[in-house]
């Protein structure tokens, strides 16, 4: 029976995949073979036995349960796996792992699945992309209601709200792009990292085995790569999880009740609820979506506290990365899949949206008046007060800002009625959104990764 | 194929099985059951249907494959679960669940998991708190160097050592003990807390189906059991998880090739090392506790931040409890279990510690010199100055601090070659060491949980 | 000029000159004079002297700006003070910081502060708690809207939510005082805590002098007290810290334009705000309070790495103290000073609650229609379907629950006018809020810390 | 008196001063004389004005007690400073602020503030990169023991410790500039980030703006600059620490009295050490390091959590920021400006090296004369199964591991003596450790930023 939710019920299946026992297993089978095929090229094995250990370093032949048998008695996973494919490989077994510390090995096979992980990731990150772009553009000329502190602030534009996440989903893409660049690496480099076990052909045999891999050898170690470029990354995973934390949050206040400009996509027949209220459509992916980015912040804190190893290499990384990177990866892959569902079912009810434009009567609009009386030649502090008293009328009052300030001779002396109207315009008040909006959207179509 | 390492690495048997999918789903009947003869005990349902409901809420009648199937259709985990007894209890069905919301079983059942694993790391704290009194006792007339910033700086007892770990164990038994008490409770308050659901005895459901149970009733609640509750425990299991470190870290320090006073238990024969190094018995299982460490620190984070829910609730706590409430338990059974098995067989060198206790050749004892000197009516800064001028001598020659004082008529003055050998004797100079050994050792007989 | 907040902006100033460098040198001065008073009382120093050196062990006579120059001179804080209290004490100063190391003097004066620190908290909590039952027992018969994942879900009390907090910081009050008995103890145990340098009455000086400084003596220690003990104060302070995060987040939810059941306390007259709109009340005491909970959260992470401490202690926790002591003190007490004003002139906006009560036009009231239904004999389905029919005419016309019903020949065959009347009625379906809120309320007058 | 120790204590002056109220004030002073100065550019105001506004726009003539005066009224920090501007401007008052929103202020100027402080921190690495680099390469033929686990694993390259390090600092140069590039942007976007206010010239005001105070615009905001930009620049000061907090750690293990191969930098004549040994030389700088390294990590949560923000911003973010940012800029200044003392005046003890280094006899060599055997074409089975034993009796006797290979005839008959002494030589057996050196050491002078 399952326990953690990571195995039973968060990630995909490909990016679960990845993190599998089995697939570790694969990923530290084809480093092995890397490291024969290298060795084999510079000389120092007989081309065969590469070939023939290369052809074994599969999953196919060395079974996950023959390993996990191994290391039952050996007690040391990456030995047992040396055995096995050492057994598998006949006689040509002998040149198995030469020269290798385990942690070659592992760290190199690490880097391997991490690859592959980050290819999800860029992906999901892309069509996410294109989601909102598409949201942005599609509400360039929605009017709405910008909020700040939760409190109505003045008209805003449904579409820049996307358009400003368009913009956060692209610098997630550039550092993603940057840290892949810095956390891709393995190495050959033995014990302490001065390859003493490879020897006079080390160097070359490192880049080989790399070249082979697609992975950049690192220039130094000491037995680990050092771990300031694993905690960079899961840095990073909490960074782009803490903004999808942020989108999520948005829609689940603007799906609420006294709200709900939006909601996230719903089945109207199956999915009725559990009571008879057919408005209870609870923003629950989005929930999920704040909930996990909790978890991954957490995993920044041992990220960056492996950074510390004494000497040439503590243990106290090992116990931890099991659990953090799987984590790590599975729950942001949750995030960015569902958020990716959410958006693409996402419904927008610009009726409601106008609703709540329209909810102070005006009153979001006297920075606008201000400015309208202030162009005819009214001094900025006289503007001000004289809108500030129409303003406490539409607060007390039932009447709109409009109704006042057409009553208010102070007022109709310099705006006519029409001048009003127009101040009064939301949609004359929203600079240079539109373009702001477009622009962005244009920028999306560049991104590639 | 399993990813997280709680799912095939860590944990033991018995905690690990309180967090399966299926123990979680037998709890969330109990719950059901214990509703049910609730209502039946103030007269809402026939008492046969109580019992009926009663005796098919086990897994052995609602199979684990069953409500997942029903899960499948009805997206709600919870909502399968009651759908599944219902079908099983037949017409007494009609009274399953009767007034309750999801989260009065979720939560009342979760709080069943917490105490049965409390009740496993309160056994677990008290086998440890054992073997450490143990080991206090047996070296309370051990005396080795006491280091503080990594330097040698006066004697010590190495006994002493363990009884600040046991004095420490007691007060995490202590604080247990009054965190179960907060975090045990369960509900039946229903959809926001107001109990409405469960008609005039609403008060008396509550109480009796707690009592079924062995669980106190939260006083007053939301649609959730607030989540400060949990986010204490949660903290306790990280500060003893960091105690744990501690205790770890000091192990990996004092088994370094230099120092060396103990080492892990190891096997002689079998556990050889990948190298053939006899000397190489790395501390790995202090390193692992070390590493599970930080991962408990990380999930304080999460924890706190739950316990911020939007009115009445919110679900973010939902997927993100999912993963940190059986993580933090099991990774700290992993870590306990594994001390103890540390405990249990270290080694202890006493030729080790008695060379490096005088491995500075006496320069550990000036303050004790000094106290003698003093006594005999020398002010306390000569005293000072004339011993500062012996250990520089000490320090650049190969003389023992013995040798250059008693050679040193400053110092001879005053004291007589005896005098200065018993000032210079470490067993001398332990202060109440050992006394207070043996109050802690004492005080651990009378800790029951 | 200041550079951190505490140092000019937030923090009361009884909070902020507890630590002052000022009083951290008074309280040290106070832990050296007891230290003089327990050596006269066993007789190990002249009554004189211990006299002489308490007259002299204040900040009248021990100036900041000198005990800063010596420390200029020597690099050593506390040695630094110590010379200062000798060269004041005149020949008496011989008898200063006898048998004492540094850290005797550091640890136990940071109890004496935090003491005091803690009974500020204690104070404000009590306030706070008084404020909160007061609105809870105000608006126990205020009907509002009951709120899960932001959506309206059934009928609640607003009293209600007042309750669950003051049931909260009661937990919080009763954690305080456990955790004040573990955190508040002192020591006079020498370098690395054997008492060695104390003589033969070590065990009794410790005691008197912390008899005397009013604090309990740590039964054990190393050269500090072990950690664990402040840690898991800051783990509290996060905690507490937290839950004052979810009331401000409800209070900054219920003010949204929206919604606008409540508003932080504002002056008509001066706070105008920036703009002239004059429904732009920013809830920013709140927002402050959010705030600084995310802070306090992130101190528990130095905290409980300070646990881990190497041998007889490290000095890593030193320079981490210095900053996340005073930090986490002074933050929260500005929250619950923020928090105590904004509950102080918390206003209430009956006529929005009872606008979002019916914002669904009895939608929220459909359960309590099934179960008039069913007690009349329907059976549960058929009753939930016919309602839920209902609900969605509701939904998609502007009709209320009410008229829908009472046209509906499927719910009049069972329910007469003034029987669907009843079950829609809001104050009919409380359950047991209104007792619950009373039992808090009551439970709160028994409270003393 | 002082409370914070970033106040009285930590940071250098040039870091601290950027982060004093007076320079905020002096930047945000900055900031709207570069406003005013744009909307000159564009013809929205006379030039006059904006110069008249530009050469008032310093604290020289806004006192920072004139601007909290006027903030005690408002309530208001920025409005304060705004009016102060105004005042002391004339009728070029009128002209201050233009159409800007108080974030475009603060959020600007806090670039500004980023930007000087990043040049600090450009210039300290690069300081300490050079130092780590001169270690590196006066070390490149020190041998010494490589440590894993702590225990002693096989011989290794001082120096290469060095050009791990060197490594490691030149990523976090490149991660800093990368960052730096997202971080130091400003914005003139108004409320919401539409510009509303600013007129049809908006984007040339912005851009202008921005290029007077040498920053880039960001491309789009709301009324703030998103947080994901200042989060990933906490994670990355927290990661340069967590990298110190390694390194530091390494000076704290290599300087403990077992195995002192290094020591930090000391002066034997005053710094004494409070008590009279003279071996009692403490890493505290190195310790200091690691202490404030906790801190750094933890303000890494509240970053996290800045990244989410209520719709057009919530202010939860304003209290927050003004603690970490100082102190997350001050206490790595303090971090970096104390390692490099500590890097000028190590002492390093070759010979201390050199004993530890045969400390165990030989034993670290085992590998490479199982590699000479094997050479010989003996079985690599049977080599290690002879290997093995010799080693044992080296460890359970005193004899050296040459002496014990001399007289064993499995070994003697593949090996001559000359040929053991060979294999056993460290100084053969470092692979490309020198190499690795060179190279890093060549790379670090091609580095700028």
């Amino acid at each position: 029976m399952a326990i953690h939710p990571i195995d039973y019920r968060y990630g995909s299946k490909e990016m679960r995949q990845i993190f599998t026992e089995e697939n570790k297993i694969q990923k530290m089978l084809e480093v092995e073979a890397a490291l024969a095929k290298a060795h084999a090229a510079v000389g120092n094995i007989p081309k065969e036995a590469a070939e023939e250990i290369s052809r074994k370093a599969t999953t196919k032949f060395i079974k996950v349960q023959r390993v996990k048998e191994i290391e039952e008695e050996t007690k040391h996973d990456l030995m047992a796996l040396v055995k096995a494919l050492t057994e598998a490989s006949g006689k040509s077994g002998a040149w198995v792992h030469l020269g290798a510390t385990s942690n070659d090995i592992i760290d190199t096979s690490l880097a391997l699945q991490i690859k592959d992980a980050l290819e999800i990731f860029r992906k999901d990150l892309i069509d996410i992309l294109k989601l909102i772009a598409h949201l942005a553009n599609s509400h360039k000329d929605t009017l709405c209601v910008g909020r700040t502190h939760g409190i109505h602030a003045t008209v805003y534009v449904f579409g820049h709200k996307f358009a400003v996440w368009a913009d956060e989903i692209m610098r997630h893409i550039e550092r993603l792009e940057q840290c892949r660049d810095r956390v891709c690496v393995g190495k050959m480099s033995g014990v302490v990292g001065t390859q003493a076990g490879f020897g006079s052909h080390a160097k070359e045999i490192q880049n080989l085995a790399m070249q082979y891999l697609g992975l950049r050898a690192a220039p130094i170690t000491t037995q680990i790569v050092p771990r300031d470029r694993l905690s960079e990354l899961i840095c990073l995973l909490a960074l782009i999880s803490s903004s999808l934390d942020k989108f999520a949050t948005e829609i689940r206040n603007l799906q609420r009740t006294e709200i709900r400009e939006v909601e996230e996509p719903f089945k109207e027949e199956t999915q009725v609820g559990s009571t008879a209220l057919p408005h209870k459509r609870n923003p629950i992916n989005s929930e999920k979506i704040s909930g996990l980015a909790k978890i991954l912040r957490g995993t920044v804190i041992p990220a960056l506290e492996n950074v510390v190893s004494w000497h040439e290499r503590d243990l106290s990384n090992s116990s931890c990365e099991r659990a953090i990177i799987p984590e790590a990866f599975i729950l942001l892959d949750e995030q960015l899949k569902t958020f990716k569902k959410v958006l693409e079912g996402l419904h927008i009810y610009p009726e409601n949206i106008a609703r709540n434009l329209h909810l102070t009567k005006g009153l979001i609009m006297t920075e606008s008046i201000v400015l309208a009386l202030v162009n005819k030649g009214l001094g900025r502090q006289e503007a001000h007060e004289i809108v500030r008293k129409c303003a406490m009328e539409v607060w007390n009052t039932q009447k709109t800002l409009a109704e006042v300030l057409k009553s208010n001779p102070a007022v109709t002396r310099y705006l006519k009625s029409e001048e009003i109207e127009e101040a009064l315009d939301p949609a004359k008040y929203i600079g240079t959104a539109k373009q702001q909006i477009q622009e962005v959207v244009e920028r999306t179509k560049t991104i590639e990764f």
